[in-house]
């Protein structure tokens, strides 16, 4: 898998040029975390990532993530947030959502749950 | 030291709240990482972080990264760019600049190099 970033990375830019909904791009990394740029629009997946954090930071429009056993977390343009390892979450897009991630370079898109929705690390490459 | 960050951060606000610039403050942590933001003006000095990449983001303001081995980069707000690890760098702001950091929870603000200027993981954590 080709990491070959640009030197420097808009990330508004690079997120406002995504097709489709729900396919994160790798856009930088830094140490053991990718940096991915990601549009969303509606509801994804009920999902965890067992051994991962994952951050969330809205770069455009709103998100809101649901949570099973706590309160739901709404994000506004630069604000971010961070999923603890191991939490079942459910991100929610009513409108269309540009945002950043930082994951580890491990994180499988879905976790442990393989959908016709998930997005392989070799997809988010390219 | 307290890892108790809030449930949510908006960059740009937390930034802004700093006085003194060149002692970032840790705002959230994502897996072996801490993200800091920073207030910056003037001149830094010469260092780098043997181990560690170190990811700059721009918020407001314009940040110059000079090097020895390479062409400066300079980066507007929206825009992040990461000093690979193990290279002498040295950060520049002819205006106030608020950025975001993203740095293995272990790097040394100035690497090797101790200075007045240097703040300890314990300052940037209070």
């Amino acid at each position: 898998m080709p990491e070959n970033f640009p030197t420097q990375v808009h990330l508004l830019n690079a997120a406002r040029e995504l097709r489709e909904p729900w396919s994160p791009r790798v856009v930088a990394r830094v140490n053991d975390q990718y940096v991915k740029v990601a549009k969303l629009q509606g509801e994804f997946v009920w999902h965890a990532h067992e051994q991962e954090d994952e951050l969330f930071l809205v770069l455009a429009g709103e998100l809101r993530i649901d949570y099973r056993d706590r309160p739901a977390v709404h994000l506004r343009p630069g604000s971010l947030h961070v999923v603890p390892r191991g939490v079942q979450h459910f991100p929610v897009a009513k409108e269309e959502c540009l945002i950043a991630l930082i994951e580890t370079v491990t994180t499988r898109h879905t976790g442990e749950l393989q959908t016709e929705r998930t997005r392989s690390l070799a997809e988010q490459l390219s």
